[in-house]
């Protein structure tokens, strides 16, 4: 049985491997192209793992390491790429463009997800959707650097930019609805208790502030790009083979465990409403769409096009659910972490970068 | 008392080095000289710093990582192989002896090992000594690679190959004692209650089945070997910082790891029967001979032949104790887990991979 | 408020930059050059994270990987370096310098302390100063290396040899202090259960030797020293891209999770008397000054001077600190774990070693 097996595997994946040559060969096969990526082969090959149970684990230590590690040479990568090209207007367009997306895309999402859910849930999602993911950054980085496209240093910067503003809009939506909330309960009832309680319930805005500009992953990116900045060549000469030679190795054992993850995730999205589990689908392609435009009025290079079209499209797992948890406890997370982690990171790591990619291509080209 | 302590250490050193120098010279010297290696010289330190009873530890979250990592490459080294060779009949007969070997192996040990212990334990050192350490395998690895001796990638798919088959023979055995058992407790006794309680203590076939065969370790070979296969060159360049250049000092630290444990699992060896700590240094070589005959008879090249024979020496430690545990209950894990991480693992990696090459290069040259 | 704050941060950091790039071609910007090196800089970093009360954690299990690769990289690279250079008199007196400043700066320690302290902070303060930290000798090889100023493999050693002897000294001196007030306990009072009481409550001495001589980190430094003794060049090719390449990598980011925790330790220095903060200042240029003195007395080279003082300058914040915790429970672990930690350590980083290095340069120059 085993050889039967083995072979017939062998047979299927040689067979598997011509095709692919041959897509590769064509220019036009940017997505299959991108699933030759080991990195990503890793993503798919952890999402199988965890399909079939396997006992395959990643430690949450080893994990958390290298999602440091990850920040940390991303950082620096950006710093020493700004400490060789400057600050030049480029630099401070590409970021004015990251903060109108960081406040166009909550807003958008929040208007469209109303129809779709509740209004807590509608302000968790915006939050998730309107904030960004480091890995589907960092592997569009990759993604890049294997083409050789080149970007600007300073897209790092515009990544952590982009990580807050959804979080405090959201949280200022839903600390005034539960203001309404309260109102209405004191209007309609006797308005004994009701005000107060409302109000403990009601997390610090100073507190959600303080914990989403002092985030640790956005704190170490900025921090590394800094350290890169001001040690420059010097720097990453010493750093290269820590921060540059093993990214791509890090990074394909840091998406094995995503896939590991997504797949374990997957059983949160049973029951969801057909309209999320699409609008987790389309709604990165519509904000994709939205980045291209802004950075085509704005000029900006392919590089950093593409970046600020993953970048607007990705979806937070990490950090935003950690805050929403306390900031807005009525929302459901099986929502929000479901859809983003389930749905939108597969789709941006497997289809969405390389389609940006290509629709960039052939707007600015 | 610190200066005569550290001078004479040195001197002695000094006296080791010089010894050890001489011996390097004289071709025959191949045990000797595999201590010179720097992870095995790491195996060797861990294992005297856990004699003294040193407070060194390696995490086990990093140990695990360390463990996942060499699994990695090594599919990934063996991907990268096959992706340039390609699947020749070669290929096909060295995956072909690892099967005979995984099944002959389990057979012969059951049969030695019933005249030695009760049944139970027969069976689980069966399933122990028939089945494969990854670690062994990559040390052998390294020990051929540092030699310049060549070998095909897809003996990392013989090892996955080899680690499930003695498992399930051993769980049939067992299974098939205990109904025998349950018979005889039936027909001795009034029949009432013994059957039922039997049937449920049996572990179901298709769990044991499925964690065999989804096993991370495995699976993560296997996988790492696939996403080598289909990215070919363009992927051992991407990896090859992360995959193989760390690959010898990773393996160091693991050993190190590996010899703290070893030494601190000694005990267990107390009071164990003679007879089974001969076994435990004599059955690695009489599995390795019958790899040799039929690596020759099979016409496998001298690079698989030695791969082959180590995989056959070797006993599982990590994957197979961790399935017997409820697979079967019966046997005592100190008597399995003792033997092959107490005696034949350190045997193994110290004399018996030299000793193996130094056979095969006899045999075949 | 996002584009003003980074914009001016952005204007912020190109004077910074600028700034330090003046400081660097003046070559007694010594201080502010070594505030250029990547590490040092995480350090800064991740002291200024900390004091924001940033969520950013490093897992425990990864700072002690971290902490442990150091250590055998640096072993390796000591061993490598000896089998280079041979054990040469030169070695011989750099040892017996080291161990001299071993003796000699635990007892100035306690002469000094025992005015400011209560005799049991006094001994276990003595214990901290008169030991090492390894952190500091790392950064300071790494100070080096980036310079070009070579130094002796067997410095390694040196600072091996120089763990153990102050904790001797100070459990020896804290049994004779307890053993004195039991006597003067039985003198004055009845003398009935007083003596067997103070007996069973101090350590015992085997104990406190085999723990500060089987030391895990010491134990690690010495092995990984012998192993590059024992393979020499050979091994030193195998192990350079991980013990070797990605060296100041490993330490940067350890040092980024040195500067968190100095910042989470500065609450346990509110409250001390103003005479140990400057104590903990001044007395690491005492001890570097007297170790400049004996390596000049001693004819070292450059490197090794500035090796020894910066090790005489350390004070112990890891190892010491576990051991006074049962050997000395008199003692205040606020006091000297918060003084070596909080103040020397991050002293020695940022303005200790360049100092030192200047002092050397001139002195011997």
């Amino acid at each position: 049985m085993f050889i039967n097996f083995y072979l017939y595997k062998d047979t299927a994946l040689s067979i598997l491997r011509t095709g692919v040559i041959c897509v590769r060969s064509r220019p036009e096969g940017l997505i299959m192209n991108n699933l030759l990526d080991p990195a990503i082969l890793f993503f798919v090959f952890g999402a199988m793992a965890g399909l079939v149970k396997s006992n395959l684990e990643i430690p949450a230590q080893i994990s958390r390491f290298l999602s440091l590690y990850l920040l940390m040479a991303l950082g620096l990568k950006g710093g020493f790429a700004l400490a060789q090209s400057g600050l030049t207007t480029q630099v401070a367009s590409g970021l004015a463009c990251a903060v109108a997306m960081a406040i166009v895309v909550p807003l958008l999402a929040l208007r469209i997800l109303r129809h779709l859910v509740n209004p807590y849930d509608a302000a968790a999602l915006a939050a998730t959707y309107g904030s960004v993911s480091a890995v589907t950054f960092v592997t569009a980085v990759q993604f890049l650097e294997t083409r050789g496209v080149s970007y600007g240093g300073h897209m790092a910067a515009a990544m952590a930019l982009m990580e807050s503003p959804a979080i405090i809009l959201a949280v200022l939506f839903a600390n005034s609805l539960k203001r309404r909330e309260a109102a209405g309960t004191t209007a309609a009832g006797a308005g004994t208790a009701a005000h107060p309680a409302a109000a403990s319930a009601r997390p610090s805005m100073g507190k959600v502030l303080h914990e989403s500009l002092t985030d640790g992953a956005q704190l170490l990116l900025l921090g590394a790009m800094l350290v890169g900045l001001l040690t420059g060549e010097s720097g990453r000469e010493a750093m290269q083979p820590f921060s540059g030679d093993l990214f791509k190795g890090m990074l394909a054992f840091f998406l094995l465990d995503m896939g590991l993850q997504t797949a374990r995730n997957l059983p949160q999205l049973r029951g969801q409403s057909p309209w999320l589990v699409a609008y987790a689908l389309i709604a990165p392609l519509v904000h994709a769409g939205l980045a291209l435009g802004l950075a085509r009025l704005a000029g900006l290079p392919l590089g950093d096009t593409v970046l600020l079209m993953v970048l607007s499209a990705s979806a937070s797992y990490i950090a935003v659910p950690a805050v929403l948890r306390h900031a807005i406890p009525q929302a459901n997370p099986s929502v929000y972490f479901g859809l983003s982690l389930g749905l939108t990171f597969p789709f941006n790591i497997l289809v969405g970068i390389p389609a940006y990619a290509a629709l960039a291509n052939w707007a600015l080209g």
